[in-house]
């Protein structure tokens, strides 16, 4: 298989020289819509497969104010001085996926990072849904670990519904929180705290040693109330800014990781991954391939009609929708 | 078609009367997964389409800190002295959908509102995906308009995903801010923005006049980067707690939704909303049936085997799933 005169085992040559500007290209190459990059890109993935696996896979979250961006500027760098680890930055964002970016711009975030040799940085890619964007994040990260990178940080913006979906992809997800945060932890739903592995307490330096005790007197309260799960939730606590607290959460980031590999819930959480991406796959391309039948085509032409009058409602349409599909498959 | 005795004109007569124990009980209806429940449901609403699509339909985002809730309070409190309406608050919250609900609970809220009898509150149905929490939602709002409700107003919980799928059931979209939120500006993503038509900025009495004026003028600036939508983004300001700038707030969403109406962006847009969540429903029941199909089943165990091993990766097994679900519809 061929594009553009370069072929598969080029590309996969070029991924594991280890050169970011391979890996930019093979990332683009999966970001493309283009049928003949899909199949050369599916083909890619399935090559560099027994590549992959071998990284820890960390999510980032946390609501807008703690400080997340600077924290990770100050957590990559350090983990950046040990020249053995190759650590990946990406981004899911599903807001960008309209015009891509924030309103203040991403530009000039990372600058310190993005000269390093040991760390790559990439934007979360555009993409008219959600799933569609992390699909490509998800096949992304396997291209970095194909890469030779074995720190992958995936990044989510804001505090919301891509939580589940970096969870979907990531072995532990960390959230970044502030003291004082009474109001956030409202804002922060019970649904993604149950979720998270390590939570860092950003910013105490600001604040009188009791009351930062006293939140995380309040974290371990409310952790406790979630059911049992694998990873018992860990609370660390610190300064991005002031590079204080940064070395213990590592080192229990570290701790965690190596407890989930001992006892096999690293591999059952990757392998109940993929089943779910195969079957996200599968729906979406699905659907693709049902809405270009001509009977399901001319009928909701139709349906559409009478919506537009009022004439049926739009789940009764629906409903209509699916016999006429299995009319078909039973004929 | 009747159950448990009840037929369906009993419950529309129900519904019509306008008492919130029959509107209750519909909705119920609606969230329920029975399938004789379902079939009842889409009777339902088929029937009482002709009298639904007469309210104001609003839907209210706000990153946590900014005081949606005490703003909702005071909002809808003000909207029901008016005795001619009739106010319906239902809440989409994707993130309740694991174990329901908010941390700090939602039981203490809206207290104020809950005795009112013109005012009917209704939290966020629970589910397994954002998809069908909205698709309740949204038949909900039908419902609540059969039963003379005018006012509809859908609360997001968070800043984060949801807003777009509230977006498709709503007329217009107002979010609430708070001053000095520089921070929580870059938060609220482009994405979001974009789609807000009204913004309250909440507390205003708490900071000097020259820095609201100066957060009204960078909001205006830009909202003017963003491109042409059908509706300019008007920018209200005042104080939840204190009740100040309420009623403009009321004045200026009440012109939008005269000039939409008039020039016909409304029914335009609902339109087109009806016509997306018809596709929403039929890919979800599409889906469904697929993963009935005998060689669906087989192929997908076998596959799931594979990925366990490292064999295959989940990309390439779901077009090996395609496959074979089409070969088997063209024989």
């Amino acid at each position: 298989m061929s594009k553009n005169g370069q072929n598969i085992n080029d590309l996969i040559n070029g991924l594991q020289s280890g050169a970011k500007l391979h890996l930019s290209r093979a990332i683009t190459l999966i970001e493309s819509q283009n049928k003949e990059d899909k199949l050369f890109a599916e083909s890619l993935i399935e090559n560099i497969l027994s590549q992959t696996g071998k990284s820890v896979r960390l999510g980032i979250t946390g609501a807008p104010g703690v400080g997340k961006s600077t924290f990770i500027d100050s957590f990559v760098f350090q983990l950046a001085q040990n020249k053995n680890l190759k650590i990946a930055v990406l981004t899911v964002d599903p807001s960008s996926s309209i015009s891509g970016g924030s309103i203040l711009g991403d530009k000039t975030r990372m600058e310190s990072l993005i000269g390093l040799p040991n760390v790559y940085v990439r934007p979360s890619p555009a993409g008219n849904e959600l799933g569609g964007v992390a699909k490509k994040t998800y096949e992304s990260i396997l291209l970095c670990e194909a890469a030779g990178y074995n720190y992958i940080i995936i990044e989510t913006v804001g505090v919301g519904q891509s939580e589940t979906i970096v969870k979907q992809m990531t072995d532990l997800l960390l959230l970044i929180t502030i003291a004082g945060a009474g109001d956030d932890l409202q804002g922060i739903k019970r649904g993604i705290m149950e979720m998270v592995d390590v939570v860092f307490i950003n910013k105490t330096d600001a604040i009188p040693e009791s009351m930062k005790n006293n939140l995380i007197l309040d974290l371990k309260n409310a952790f406790h109330l979630f059911p049992k799960k694998d990873i018992e939730t860990q609370i660390c606590s610190g300064s991005s800014l002031k590079n204080t607290g940064i070395n213990e959460l590592r080192t229990t980031i570290e701790e965690i990781f190596s407890t989930i590999k001992e006892n096999g819930h690293l591999e059952k959480n990757r392998v109940s991954q993929k089943l779910k991406w195969m079957q996200n796959s599968f729906e979406q391309s699905i659907i693709e391939h049902i809405y270009l039948l001509p009977e399901v085509q001319n009928l909701k032409k139709l349906l559409l009609e009478k919506i537009e009058k009022n004439e049926t409602s739009p789940l009764s349409a629906s409903r209509k929708l699916l016999n006429e599909f299995l009319k078909n498959q039973n004929s």
